[in-house]
């Protein structure tokens, strides 16, 4: 797969590709990740790639010339791109979201910096605008960051045994159970017994209820969306943990 | 303001720092990013970090002793650091969160790897576990980053008024009217009159209604959480936007 970032700061995301998952994907040639400096496509003598607003008001508006510019040399060679604008103002990325892009033979992903890209630019020229969080960053840099490493590990053959793709908190809207590793007793905690059981039944059943409790206690409207099987229904109800769960959906509801 | 993170890829994290704002925002001491190795504090002769999970399962799990000696060696000096865990399990980082921690003289950030930290320093160590969305990554590095980024901006002194925090998208959940830079026309495209008009307080109508337009098409949610001012009601109705306003917010009420 390849990412394309178009960025007025394209040293900022050298190191990210040099180190973990991100290098070894590159390495064996799953991505192929490159740089474009919009300052390079700007046409005056001072490489300006940003202008006060139409209008008034604070801040700078990132030049249509210099980025049109630069997204159509992208798109002359290799196959489309889908082009991405990175901004506050996007639909919401999710997981969901990740494995769609995943799809894509090639994406390009624009940073928006200041406050924001000339409109023409997002009318005529992006395909979609996506948002990594409702937070306010610099720029659009980390965001596309986010977008490459969430995507690339979905592509097959990326992750080794070490780190699975497939029981991913958001792999079924539950928070992902606790886990413990070695020491069995760590400054006076201990490993709940269960986990040492050997029993693989009791194990798999106590993860789940731990799942629905973690993602009770911290992401309950995520319960709005999950759908358990009777056998999951028979341990929660075991649990008493079912009246709570109809009880936050049903608020959630309510007052969302 | 000072930043620490524990990684076990302080490397990952060079370049973002050395590049735009947060380049400058450590230039001029607004802040300091400290970051410290946990491989740096594993006990064997490997630098073994993680390990296999009790109970079976893909995957491996942080190990609990280079953990716990990297953050006890972190609080030893310096004002006591706020402990925070990145991981997708966490409560959901907004800006709102990120106001909440430019308040802190320090945080200390935890970069959670695989399948994640060892339950029992969840519970001895740290005060608080964030997630920047709801997608997965290979590890907490690029969120740590995000938290840095987006906190950073927000300190007294760090943004120059080429890039204000005042009007951000998210200052009042409404997403930011569009913005146009010169030229007036780009490839056949106009900036809308009312922007070259010099009327400031029809400017100032036509970006919030705007904002509000983009806000209804892309993020209809928020707008549950807006209060409008009777003008701009005014406004609202004159633009034949407040029933589908009241429709929005009734039908997310109903179907969230």
């Amino acid at each position: 797969m390849l990412f394309d970032i178009l960025t007025i700061f394209p040293e900022l995301l050298a190191s990210p590709l040099r180190e973990g998952i991100l290098r070894r994907a590159v390495q064996a040639g799953h991505i192929d990740v490159r740089l474009h400096n919009i300052r390079d496509y700007a046409l005056d003598r001072h490489k300006m790639t940003d202008d006060r607003p139409f209008g008034g008001g604070e801040g700078m508006v990132m030049k249509p010339e210099p980025l049109a510019a630069c997204i159509r040399d992208v798109q002359s060679s290799g196959p489309p791109a889908r082009v991405i604008l990175l901004s506050p103002g996007g639909t919401t990325y999710t997981q969901q979201e990740a494995r769609r892009l995943a799809g894509y033979p090639r994406l390009m992903l624009i940073c928006g910096r200041y406050e924001g890209v000339d409109e023409r630019i997002r009318q005529a020229f992006v395909d979609e605008e996506l948002s990594i969080g409702d937070y306010i960053l610099t720029g659009g840099e980390l965001a596309a960051m986010v977008v490459v490493d969430s995507v690339t590990r979905l592509l097959p053959g990326v992750l080794g045994c070490e780190d699975s793709a497939r029981n991913d908190t958001f792999s079924r809207s539950l928070i992902k159970h606790p886990q413990y590793t070695r020491p069995r007793e760590f400054e006076g905690m201990e490993v709940p017994e269960v986990l040492l059981s050997g029993d693989h039944r009791a194990i798999a059943d106590y993860r789940f209820l731990e799942s629905v409790k973690e993602t009770l206690k911290r992401r309950p409207e995520l319960l709005a969306d999950v759908r358990f099987t009777r056998e999951e229904e028979k341990l929660l109800r075991r649990a008493g943990l079912d009246r709570q769960i109809r009880r936050t959906v049903q608020s959630g509801t309510d007052h969302a």
